[in-house]
């Protein structure tokens, strides 16, 4: 089987949520538009893949099956890559909480974006910081609290072993910390669990590698999280 | 088999979307807040469903199976109700549309809430005015025009049978409608295919029943969608 990815070639972004999938499991793939150029992408979102045109990246192609939209793709793939159960129960349970990590990634792209996608930051920044402050305060908070209780003293937030969602819990914390450093440092001792799996996570050999490798694109302030130190209040 | 949905009383919100899958199938659920008062929700959100605690409603139990997020509901029980397509691709096209509606009905709610949840709306209310002034004049045409095309000159989007996308994307156009009378006023004749869509769901039995009963909620400004004129623009 081939696994193509289609997402933006110079940030992580929600693709990132896919990449670490597939390095997790050690299950190759392709991701193109780091191989032939953001070019590429152009022609998908016209539906150069077939199937349902895809709204954005990222787009999983594998044989004739197409799918967009980061859950959709985990939930789809997930399985195959070892990385859900495949009963129903666990398989939702998984899901469900990547639809809740993509809720609190779209509510840290906000944070640089609470008036709109087609501005730039710069003419957005008083309002950033206004966004960031509640963001930090209530948000985080909430969302991680939420996950810390899940996670309880269990391994892994859903089963026994590995998911895709600790591979996103994993990646929330690695952009949490990224963007917001200073918060997070004083954040960081409510949520021990949840560091515990971070700590899980990074030394798996599959994302150790994939971390130290050319692979993994350094973070930016082009991507989903972005480090504005006025906004890291 | 019995259905029970946990959601607020008081509003349509996201959990509309599966009363209104629910409606069009004509497969009998309960609205269990509806008949026992929203406190039963806090139960709820506590884990007294037993399986993975959810973050926030809507809820759906049927026997064991326990799942949240609205667009993980509909994905699994959106065949089971004739919604969906039973195979892969079909199954994922609709889904793939679901998780790109609730993009744009997360995008709505932020109009008025752009800075946080956490505040009201008379708190916010001059950065409210700019989130949505481009929320009309660059979000609603970007997803509804990729709608449009997606649909193009079939009946429904996905398949040749109706899906719970259809009745997602009707409820899409009731809330815009409702929240941005002018602004959707000036628009809609760029649509005219999604708006042959919303009269064809409009006329399905099932959904014409629920919405002249007393079980469809009307539009308030406690909702996802609200009707605030000075962000009418």
């Amino acid at each position: 089987v081939r696994y193509e990815l289609y997402y933006w070639p110079t940030i992580q972004g929600r693709g990132e949520f896919i990449r670490l999938a597939f390095e997790e499991a050690g299950v190759p793939y392709v991701d193109v538009a780091r191989e032939k150029g953001a070019d590429v992408l152009t022609k998908v979102l016209k539906g150069s893949l077939g199937g349902t045109r895809p709204f954005a990246p990222p787009v999983l192609k594998s044989g004739k099956m197409v799918v967009a939209q980061t859950s959709a793709i985990l939930h789809w793939v997930g399985p195959k890559l070892g990385l859900a159960p495949k009963n129903d129960a666990g398989r939702f349970a998984v899901h469900q909480h990547q639809l809740t990590i993509m809720d609190l990634a779209a509510e840290a792209h906000d944070t640089h974006h609470p008036i709109s996608t087609s501005l730039y930051y710069e003419d957005q920044k008083p309002e950033s910081k206004k966004r960031s402050a509640r963001f930090v305060s209530d948000r985080v908070p909430k969302f991680l609290g939420y996950f810390e209780e899940v996670l309880g003293t269990r391994k892994f937030l859903v089963g026994s072993s590995i998911t895709y969602a600790d591979t996103s819990m994993f990646q929330i914390i690695e952009g949490l910390r990224y963007a917001f450093p200073k918060a997070m440092k004083r954040f960081e001792k409510k949520i021990p669990r949840l560091l515990g799996l971070h700590e899980r996570v990074v030394t798996r050999p599959g994302i150790a590698k994939y971390l130290a490798s050319e692979r993994r694109i350094a973070m930016n302030e082009d991507d989903l999280f972005r480090r504005y130190p006025e906004l890291d209040v």
